[in-house]
């Protein structure tokens, strides 16, 4: 629709008058034309976010470079840039439940999630039949008590050979250590099957039906070092009654942790979310 | 609509080939009229529960008594009958938030809910002025640490002498004892201000805010000895984001509270509610 | 979960009373066991509705043509039966959207959807390579203005030999003339990317935009002569703002349409649903 | 929370470069503190569209009138601007429907919608008991087919000697004449009971349940003069099923009524909407 490559860029940091003025003043002074510019502050904390996505006149680069040295510099604002037209490597992890993958290949593949898929990694040899059919490279790195850390380092090898940038974890039944989330380098977006803080840990959907409750949910988050516990990026719902069994509930749930993971990768790539804290800004 | 007074039964009990065979074949036999023939099976626990309910052709009380032979003689259901005609008496307790009380004597007085109110019950004097606005006799029992077990007294003399057929906690803010949930008689249907069991306890909005979540919930319950932990009955959410304070978030939990918790007690009242374990089924 | 095969009877006709008594007490002295007995009743039309899903204890054969014996000629009621073992075949028609179309066979090899398809049928060779890609047949079966009758006689010859039990246009962009759906011999289920009533007929999404609507929807219904005016079966909706763009609509309503669809479906082939004049009964 | 009177203003008009800029840079440099600035779009239309909200350094009138120099004069923006401390005066219009009028009358009173309600008009007596309930002044201005004219006049003159700022329609069941909608000179926000564009005009409900839907919405949106056609504020829906009756569906829509009537007056006094052409740009 709009011509030409775009510069997106996230911005956080303490919030002071005249940020919104001197961030589009600059872009508007070097003929740059600001297609978004959203921000938000919160007030309780003092913080101040933004996304600007705008075309720039001169060189994406040299624009790029100047533009942080405002942000960074000059405003000590937490900067983060995309350029629209690179295509971030996101390697997805995967187990023995197919619908989050097949839906996030499925996405790929009409351009609605903008991202080239240089690897499918599995503990388990289930899903190598759908990755093929999708032309997909898969990967299994098998993971018992013994091997995790071996496990762990032939992931991380693979992360940086594959020069991922996003980890998406696709319904990936292990758990992963807490050294290798801080150490991998690349964000981690996880789909928990409940509804968070709810029924956190294994097994949800056998949880939430001992519970009754009248509603199931899933959440997409980033995952960090406290299980379950990392930034929120995006929840749904839906309703269930007693007339549902736990397979009734699994079904239900497996349309939740699609959209709902689809949303927040997407999200991601589009460069739409600020984590901060233990939340997150979503730029929609 | 439907001529004649109504018969409302709630069976439930062992599972077994033939119940709903005998039970429909007696009402007709006896020249009644079914409107509704609602069951459910849980098959994991084998138990029947069923929902009857139908225009008699004989004397009301007569047809009740008689209907009582089978059901808990002879097929061992637990068995709940109402009359149409007969309107419950609510006792409605309050604190210092209106949202929940207005909606319920609104909703009670357009017919919505049929219902008496013969007292609404607060520890504070501050919706005095809206309990006489509307009418409705209000009583103020103070509650402090020390004065609990004579609050207690006070409320369960209240219930018996206006003859309470259940109690709602519309935003009542003490907590009940255990021993006066169990021996006050008539069921209590509480709301809580979450997503149970998401935030379980006091403040749910600052902990949903806190932590970041993209719905907030709210929950109406059977109170039970254990703290929200009872059948839940009904649970609704909204959407939420980074844009919304806490004080948005009551805003938008005041929706949610008013309208799960009048769900809850008109379900009840009309007889839709069979509470078993710790769950409910809903007979919509 | 439940052994055996499983036969299961969607019942309507002039509502009387005796009906729910006599059907399963049929079963019941048959020796069946009754998994579901749900039923409706149509007041204002005078109409009974029942959905019966159970085990006989006899030849399923045999019980099919007893129970037909009771329900058609002794008490008048439409009567139509499954045999939970035998697969309907579906025929998937579809243009240049491929959503509906994977969203369908993955979940049919997943095995939520429990049919074979035995044919893909398309105006366009665009999705040619996706059915490839899952192994299904693929048959173009061009359409323009001249040839139109042609190609419908060639899509009704397809339907027969292929022994379809079911159509579904999972974006097909044809109108399929009034004749053939009424000659075609089988339901046909469609998607329309609107909450009907409201946009109906072409471009519901720009329709949509250009009303600037809060709220978009799909809806899936029977095909019937009246193009658009059919039984609706599902229809979910999707909040949308000012910041949404026709595009935005598009992807938002993708998701609608994917999972509207396919609820019908399901329900459709699990006999969940019951047509009758403009409307339907669904049996969750 | 924040301290000292803000104003909103809105704004809109042919986007260029350097809007954003000027504006925030012109408040920043005046001293005033921006608490909002969010801006939109329409790139097919070629509009801009902003809302400020700013604790004003200097007197609130001459900033108010030197900003408008800026946005009106050299910026050529349309401007509307508020004050957070002048209450606006709210005429209500009822007929016999009390659950939208009862609704708001309680959010104005818990200060949810920050209005004065001067004077509530009907075409009849029915709700002038809850009004004296609730303290207001009630008038009615009877509407016959001959007496149309009359009424709208002594209507007009209501408007004008109460200083009424804004119409709401609460459930009031006349049709206002085009002329009088042009001429009176306030802004009239609508409920519709459902979701525009389906089921325009008298009987929604009924309408509803004849097509068979399966959701059933409600619509608030600015009077113009063509019936139904106004630009769409806020529309909300909620499930329905073949066991809901027409009176199922009218108890189901009062909820949907409320809530999507007291958002749009909400918004409006809070200065979140631009209408332009048929649409609303809705800040939240």
């Amino acid at each position: 629709m709009e011509e030409g490559e775009r510069i997106i860029a996230l911005l956080h940091g303490r919030d002071r008058p005249g940020l919104v003025s001197r961030l589009s003043g600059w872009i508007y002074a070097r003929g740059g034309n600001i297609l978004h510019a959203d921000q938000h502050r919160d007030r309780q904390e003092g913080v101040f976010f933004q996304r600007l996505e705008w075309i720039p006149a001169g060189d994406v680069e040299m624009e790029m470079s100047m533009f942080r040295e405002i942000s960074e510099k000059e405003l000590d604002l937490e900067t983060t840039m995309l350029r629209s037209t690179v295509r971030p490597k996101v390697l997805v992890m995967v187990s023995k439940f197919e619908h989050c993958f097949s839906d996030l290949v499925l996405r790929q593949r009409a351009g609605e999630i903008k991202c080239d898929i240089p690897c499918v990694v599995s503990n388990h040899e289930d899903l190598r039949p759908m990755a093929e059919m999708f032309g997909l490279p898969f990967k299994v790195i098998p993971v018992s008590k013994d091997s995790k850390a071996k496990a762990e380092a032939e992931l991380a090898e693979t992360v940086r050979s594959k020069k991922a940038d996003l980890i998406v974890l696709a319904r990936y039944m292990q758990i992963l250590s807490p050294e290798f989330i801080e150490e991998c380098g690349v964000p981690i977006i996880n789909i928990h099957h409940s509804f968070l803080p709810a029924f956190a840990g294994a097994k949800p959907y056998h949880k939430a039906y001992e519970r009754g409750v009248k509603l199931i949910g899933a959440t997409a988050h980033y995952a960090t070092k406290d299980l379950d516990e990392g930034p929120i990026i995006a929840q749904n719902v839906t309703r269930v009654s007693h007339r549902d069994t736990v397979e009734d509930l699994m079904r239900k749930g497996r349309e939740l942790e699609r959209s709902t993971l689809a949303d927040a990768v997407r999200w991601h790539i589009e460069g739409r979310i600020l984590a901060y804290k233990n939340k997150t800004v979503i730029f929609d």
